[in-house]
């Protein structure tokens, strides 16, 4: 995957032609195969935003009795580790002895296809080579305590990325239900257009001073509806079924294992 | 050198052999040479601690008004992105249209040599194959307005690495002189030994649920001196040269470029 994209258009565009010249030659067995992360190890960190949908940045404040949130003026980035990311179908370690607090967080994951530095908003989409789900899964208690989030969003198999790319030139992402399931009970229902920064936004601070590379994947954030968040809060458990969807691209499930 | 890390103990040994019964075939004329980082291109990105040393925890506080400063209780994890990295020859952009503030930062380098998970206190310089010197050039605007650091901590070529890996066998860093010049003026001096948190406590909390690789580089935070903290405060400008020094490792030097 990582060598089509680098590939560039004409390589997907080639990718096209043969799919249209001979679909029954690409069909397999869904249950024979097993489906991997469409990138199941990007070439340095994924790239994430923090508090990026209002409702959101309000429910994470009122938990330290802030009731009165402001609208952030700028995005915040940290990142979570290449080694985090696993496919649809293997499972998030509880890790618990580590944290006593793991939560998920879907998100819209853009997945980048054209180098760039400085990337001006109107020209920020064409770097883009397609969309994910991802699942920013999170220690909260390790975030909060250790100040920067890296270490709270690190852990080992913590970042659930798929089931597929869908190109950027078949799919507009600004406006996709997004959604996520525990155990069957909906946690998070809102949409891609209520983020405080956009997909174009993103691409064009995060790229400022900094080469953005074909194969770079970014979470752009997560709605509101975290366990932490929860009256009362909720923690994952071991058994625990997430099933997180996006309008368009489809749904990620994983459970969470013992370890 | 990625390789021979992850070779081992038997591959250091090896080299330690070849170079111990021929010492002329390894004399090259420095003149002749360009020294590159020791580590050009890291796996993944490079590791950060934040606030390590009391002073520097400090000065950054009174830049905030903060005259009271608590003692940190949790080490802050960040990264650089792993082409942040350059070496002692290369020069580190003054990035003028992405920030007003940039600034210097010497740190204790440590190169992970053996893989690890929850790693204990005890056992953490096992997993160590040497030491470096890091400058965790950062963007101090962008590091205060984006909340979480990575934006302002992962320029293009902000991470100057070297000039070469000291086997952690060679040297006790647990209490080395740390220093750094900016044009000749010294700006920052401590010791290694002042860290709040001490290399083998970072390895520890670092590896908690999150495995650590063969070739991973932490910096470990740098003390007091910086140039935002200074009265008045102090930016880094295209022609400053900045010289770094932790006794036992050697000198790295890097200049300012206009871009």
């Amino acid at each position: 995957m990582l060598a089509l994209i680098e590939a560039g258009s004409p390589a997907l565009a080639a990718a096209r032609a043969l799919l249209a010249e001979a679909p029954a030659a690409f069909l397999l067995d869904r249950a024979a195969v097993t489906l991997r992360a469409p990138i199941p190890r990007p070439r340095r960190n994924v790239f994430c935003v923090g508090r990026n949908y209002m409702e959101h940045v309000a429910e994470g404040d009122r938990t330290r009795g802030i009731t009165q949130s402001e609208v952030p003026k700028y995005p915040q980035f940290f990142t979570k580790a290449p080694e985090c990311v696993i496919g649809p179908e293997e499972t998030v370690p509880a890790h618990a002895g580590v944290t006593q607090w793991l939560d998920y967080e879907v998100e819209l994951a853009v997945v980048i296809g054209k180098e760039g530095r400085d990337i001006p908003r109107e020209r920020a989409l064409d770097h883009v080579f397609g969309y994910t789900i991802g699942n920013d899964v999170t220690g909260r208690d390790l975030q909060r305590r250790h100040g920067q989030w890296f270490k709270g969003k690190s852990l080992d198999r913590s970042c659930p990325l798929g089931p597929c790319i869908v190109p950027a030139e078949d799919l507009d992402a600004s406006d996709l239900a997004i959604r996520l399931w525990v155990n069957g009970e909906k946690r998070q229902d809102s949409r891609t257009s209520k983020m405080i920064f956009d997909v174009k936004e993103i691409i064009h601070q995060l790229s400022a001073g900094f080469t953005l590379r074909p194969g770079d994947v970014i979470l752009t954030g997560t709605p509101e509806g975290v366990g932490y968040a929860m009256q009362p809060p909720r923690t994952l458990r071991p058994g625990d079924v997430m099933e997180l969807e996006i309008e368009g691209i489809g749904r990620l499930r994983n459970a969470v294992a013992a370890d």
